[in-house]
């Protein structure tokens, strides 16, 4: 079997698309629909919105998860401003510097090593306010589940939030894999988004089951103004827009984003239980969703990435990710665990 | 009947997508694949392009129209450059400043009554060259098939390839409807592209029966370096690039995107027949791809547009455009050009 | 002597400072000033800005003519937002797309023969408001005096400033020659600008005596937040504030601007009256301030520039631009006239 | 006396202009120059600045020091590019973020007590060449001398671009302060410069008795193309050109910039010993230009600075920036320490 068609534990986004979204991508699929998010599709996929994330809402659909945070920021920051982030974000490492470029604006970074950031972090960054040389600080922006699989909980949120909001910020949440979070914590998906103090929201579907496409979720009245034109200028109005609204459809119908999400973090669990009986392997992170990082000795890794597909996560420390998705079987983890196990012994 | 989803004249891109488009965007729904477009379906996508513009060419894709000229442009100029335009063009008219804001560079305009545009109209501002205060023309963006529906034959476009790069410039070819310039022109697709001058060129499909996804094309060597960078950057790489590969394989086989236009088109064709038999109606440029642009007495126009779907142009002169899809029926033309015939008779 | 330090009519920025000015500047270079514009002469100036154009005025200094232009449009647009202009204006032609490449907007553009819009022309961009797809027309900028030397009335100001505010629009003056026209208008200052209904102007005088320096200048409470952010990020202020405002200081001490623009003004006027007696030189241009329009038969004014700098203003029609200055002599025309109507007589 | 005018140490920018400078400015005052550095006075300049740097460098004059930065930054960069400074540097802190508004590009940081970095450091950030995802590192920015006062030797400024262009990127000076690097370092000027492998130069005067104008030094040819259009669209062209040359053609004239600098150098150094001596000031990095940095009780600093005027540089830790300047005299420094010494004995 070609390795790259096999499931492996390289990214979530390897996964296909689950089913039940292609099937309703195709029902909708019929006759003519008036383009750009006008048709009833789309109102009824936002309506779908607002029932888990609160009735003042707004939401707008964008491609893709970059697109959802670089735009969704153009909307709440001006160029003079400046977002604060953890240094391992993915706003920061792997979105090629589009937000700089979109919105003009200041990326400042705070380090930490399971991808979490707090009120400590931040206030480093909090000086030179009103002082026109300096970018002014108005967002900090958190990922939720952490690129590094970790979870903040809905009352670490809270008082980040409050702490970013007495200093006249926004909270905003990447959550491309926001599904993960919501399996994983198990409460009321508003305590740890709306009513955690959460600003902007970039809801993401595309790592848990979705072909393309992502949610901007405003979660509070008055937030922005002519957000259409951002969009429509950011190169991200969807002209065959029932396409992507079907797919969120499909996601929320009986819970079917929680169920992928649920099936992906316990698939990690497995694999970590396993893992961590392996001599030689450590973990690096808390498992809490459905990435596992592990320190896996080069030479093993390179055998075996012959057979499954994963990539480094820090190649001086020798650390590997594993990732699991909405597909991954038990039979996958096994044959893995059990072809590192042999590789392992004979490492030694 | 809800109007909106009922077959209209709005817009080919209210039309949905092809049987054989989503069909094979199912099949390549199985198993892990590489993101990003490292996939053997993007490759083989890539390869079909080479076949119709030539094994030189470079394909990126994006997910939109507006994005791929503007992200395709950022590739060719820099933020000191101008590229001239009819000002009529989609660019001008109805991307949101999107050039200007990711390009940084300034779009000139000239008029045109039928959206075409050639050396004379374009010599105008080409003065100021290799003077610092004055931005630099560096390429001009044509429309084919225009926003008109008229056609640019290869003669015109050669003559004025020859123009432009003679001037020190290159020429862009925004392609929403190439399919249906191609099925209209009926010579070879090079004909009229790689081999009449163009540098540069955006291949749509989403109004000609795919869901999403458009390529940039550049049709020489050395046009741009480390244009990866810039579509990243520019929020446009997706990562289940697959599903925009198969669309275009698809659209490929069995020259389905030739067949999807040539439909259209000749709908189009008997529907400016029909209508110019019906006394006060009159046609406002040649039908020459899937476009039927027309006068129509307001008061009539309106009570059509409670029955079907479509635009006015230009208000002001009670111009219609008229748009036929892929899936248009003469069933649906002659429904409407009945009914126009009755409330015309009934106007007067 | 060298024909470049000889008094020609190139540009009115090739003369050099008053001497008041300079003298001002000198004044102000005792003892240490805070900077960034906190200090007590930055405080007079501005001031004395209000005086004239009314107390609700607020100042900002920036370095030259481009910066006023573009930093002053950032602060009353956003990217999505579009500004109609003569094609012939500064802004269009001489900033090297500064303009686009710093706000993001789109600058639309109307054909005018003598320089001056009206409301009329400016209809054809007002469309697609509210429509998503289309740049938003927010703003109109007028020059005045005008490339081409021209003057608007009061009156005419005051008719396109209701227009524009009609249509929810603002109203910029790049006013580069802004003395010349207060001089040859010779009306109360506001009624021209902030009592005619101008909302944005930018006020120069480095055509007319100064060193360097421009001041943006809003004429109307709450047109702009935090615009001190965008003139810094802008790059454009200046540490050593006090040496701007001592030479604003001494220009409008005893009307110092306004006579050295009446003396340009009327060096114009004779300048123009000698050259209208010349048989074969026809002007192409009312006379209004201080330039003057003419068509030189490309063979005399080759012969006239080896004497005399000056520059072409359009090379097809045969037409050069011709400016008077602060510090030109009636010496200075008669030289230059008599050696034209030499020329002249030699050529037929 | 006025705090604002009496010479204290707030900046070396809150001193005057040079009375040579000023009476250069006056000298090239006389008759018509053309403008934007067509002039003779530019070509004198340029040739100046190639004496000291080198016959291939080039030369741009901007406005001011932040431009200095951005604009000659944007000369090297693409907009997916990153520069690599440190926590402390001017443009990170300083400018409002105007190298990402204008670049489009990513600033990433590293932390350094003395202002100082190292190939050390950078190493973090040098990762994911290639990959699309990952901004792409270029240029390394550096101050001589630095925020914090303190001075890179020539070996250190050699070894580390060694080191970036090993790595295939650039070395930036920001010298905003580069004539007291130049003085105290007592060597050749183009061993810490042009010859240690330096690219791109800030090259700054304000600070050292000059009253606008810096220069952009590309060192060596081809670093960039078509750089006078970056520079005008940044807004940073000026049509009298003239009077920034005159400055520079003064400021080196009888090494009038190393005598200023040297001077501020000598006051800065009897300024940290007479502070050494006073109990319970300690200095907190190492003087080695014109920055004396110390620890003063907040309520001493408070009296302190009802006399004379100074910076805070941080509060948390009680830090007070102080500069000398080309006009600080020793009795300024007298009449300062003795007061502190007071406050001092009276505040324990």
């Amino acid at each position: 079997m070609d390795l790259k068609t096999k499931r492996g534990f390289a990214s979530d986004n390897n996964a296909g698309v689950h089913p039940d979204i292609l099937k309703e991508m195709q029902r909708v699929n019929e006759g003519h629909t008036v383009g750009y998010g006008a048709d009833r599709y789309t109102r009824e996929a936002e309506e779908l919105f607002r029932i888990i994330l609160g009735h003042e809402t707004e939401i707008f659909f964008v491609f893709n998860g970059t697109a959802a945070n670089v735009i969704g920021l153009t909307g709440i920051m001006r160029p003079w401003n400046s977002v604060i982030m953890a240094s391992s974000a993915h706003i920061e490492q792997d979105e090629c510097g589009a937000a700089e470029k979109f919105t003009g604006c200041k990326v400042l970074t705070v380090d930490t090593t399971d991808g979490k950031i707090d009120a400590g972090m931040i206030s480093k960054h909090l000086h030179g306010i009103g002082f026109e040389h300096h970018s002014q600080p108005r967002v900090v922006s958190i990922t939720q589940v952490t690129e590094m699989g970790t979870l903040y909980t809905p009352a670490e949120i809270s008082e980040l939030a409050e702490f970013v909001h007495k200093n006249d910020m926004l909270l905003h949440m990447d959550g491309a894999r926001l599904a993960n979070a919501a399996a994983a914590l198990d409460v009321p998906f508003r305590e740890f988004t709306s009513d955690a103090g959460v600003d902007l929201l970039s809801f993401g579907g595309t790592k848990n089951g979705l072909m393309y496409g992502e949610a901007i979720c405003f979660l509070k009245p008055g937030l922005t103004d002519d957000f259409k034109y951002i969009r429509k200028q950011g190169m991200q109005l969807a002209s065959k827009m029932r396409f992507i609204s079907a797919q969120f459809i499909a996601y929320f119908r009986n819970d079917l984003w929680l169920r992928n999400a649920a099936h992906a973090n316990s698939m990690a669990d497995i694999l970590a239980e396993k893992i961590i009986g392996i001599p030689g392997i450590a973990l690096t992170q808390q498992v809490e969703s459905n990435g596992v990082f592990v320190t896996i000795p080069h030479p093993v890794a390179d055998k075996l990435r012959e057979h499954y597909f994963f990539y480094p996560w820090n190649e001086a420390s020798s650390e590997y990710r594993l990732m699991t998705s909405w597909d991954t079987r038990e039979s996958d983890i096994t044959g893995f665990t059990r072809l590192l196990e042999k590789l392992m012994a004979e490492f030694k």
